[in-house]
């Protein structure tokens, strides 16, 4: 059994960790479009808008494209995703649409048991969001965030080293005294190199109930949970 | 009458505008230096720890001297006026003092006005204070912040412009759709020169209770407040 008694703050991965972004984008889509008559497989809407997120956001890492924000890749991203199902909509319809990923909410776990978390910890979201974005999502849904930790301050994207460092460096604590927490073992992978302790919070249903999910082998990451819940379980002491 | 229907977001100054430095910094410094046997005019000790901090905050202003946090540099003034009080202290004994500054409480109108301000406003700090001291603070005191916008992101000191420019750009608002407030003139000052909204609130007793302070003309600002429950009042539509 591990020692956590030094951990001092938490810090989260937001999209698909903390807020179901594939069941937001999914209903958000629906209560946009529907009313103009198309009846779609929202949930292969949210994964396709989604899709290619990673790639777009490497040009960015890779530094072969400045930064731009998440919510400037979810506008982007957007229109060859209408243009594919078919979907008229007109510039200012998409920038509004877009605007949707900062209307997700979080997994039913996740309120009760960061309520509880926030008594002990810095509770700090380390997301690959701008802050405007990930600010904007928890006014809406009541996400008690201490400090958000947006990668426009840094200008680039989670897995890069300097989002995990900002971490222990602007909370001026030591990374072994923060735990990374996220749903994505690259995310984790990422933070155990910079010194983070590392707790992997199961997901299955991110990409749409049934739809499959990568897990990490028994016994990687500092914990392995099923929620929230189990995780102010496990830390509170 | 003006119009403050537009605006989102509320940015805060910190010391002596939210929280009381010159009381908090007289009480755990009784509390520190009492058992050891001193005796000592702790508002003056507190006022004169406190003297050196604008020329200190100039030398990174102007490039003299690299960034360094808030919390650097209270614990760097502290070394002349302890020599000053006659106060013996350990190097380690002066780091943990110096932390006294993430200790300070709010004026005792903070904390109902900001929970009223909360369900309308996003409110951030804008602080000269480094991230892990606004937060540390707010966590012992309950300050609500949604954002907090540290210093050590951009590593200078207000009133550079790039700390106000920051706000809109990070949250993605216009300066107008954004309030400052603050207690000191200087602060607004340069505020409203990029563009936000400014609100000047009435800390008579920020030097402690009967020590002068400068006060504005009238007619300047947005806003001319004794309160941040006045602010409340104001600003609720």
């Amino acid at each position: 059994m591990s020692d956590f008694s030094g951990i001092k703050a938490l810090t989260f991965d937001v999209f698909g960790t903390t807020v179901d972004w594939c069941g937001g984008i999914a209903r958000e889509s629906r209560a946009m479009l529907g009313p103009r008559g198309h009846s779609l497989d929202w949930v292969a809407f949210a994964n396709r808008w989604r899709r290619d997120f990673l790639p777009a956001m490497d040009e960015v890492r890779s530094g072969r494209r400045g930064y731009v924000t998440m919510d400037q890749l979810h506008r982007e991203m957007l229109d060859p995703v209408v243009a594919e199902f078919g979907v008229d909509l007109t510039d200012a319809e998409k920038d509004q649409f877009a605007l949707s990923w900062r209307r997700l909410d979080p997994w039913p776990d996740v309120l009760p048991a960061m309520t509880r978390l926030k008594k002990h910890f810095v509770l700090a979201a380390l997301s690959n969001g701008n802050t405007a974005l990930v600010v904007n999502m928890a006014k809406r849904s009541g996400l008690p965030w201490d400090v958000v930790l947006g990668a426009d301050f840094v200008r680039t994207y989670k897995p890069m080293p300097v989002l995990y460092d900002s971490a222990p460096l602007l909370l001026d604590l030591k990374p072994s005294e923060i735990m990374m927490v996220a749903c994505h073992m690259w995310d984790l992978d990422a933070a155990a190199k910079q010194g983070l302790r590392t707790a992997y919070v199961r997901r299955k249903d991110e990409y749409g109930v049934g739809a499959p999910i990568q897990t990490p082998a028994k016994g990687a990451y500092d914990l392995q949970l099923e929620s929230f819940e189990e995780l102010a379980d496990a830390l509170e002491h």
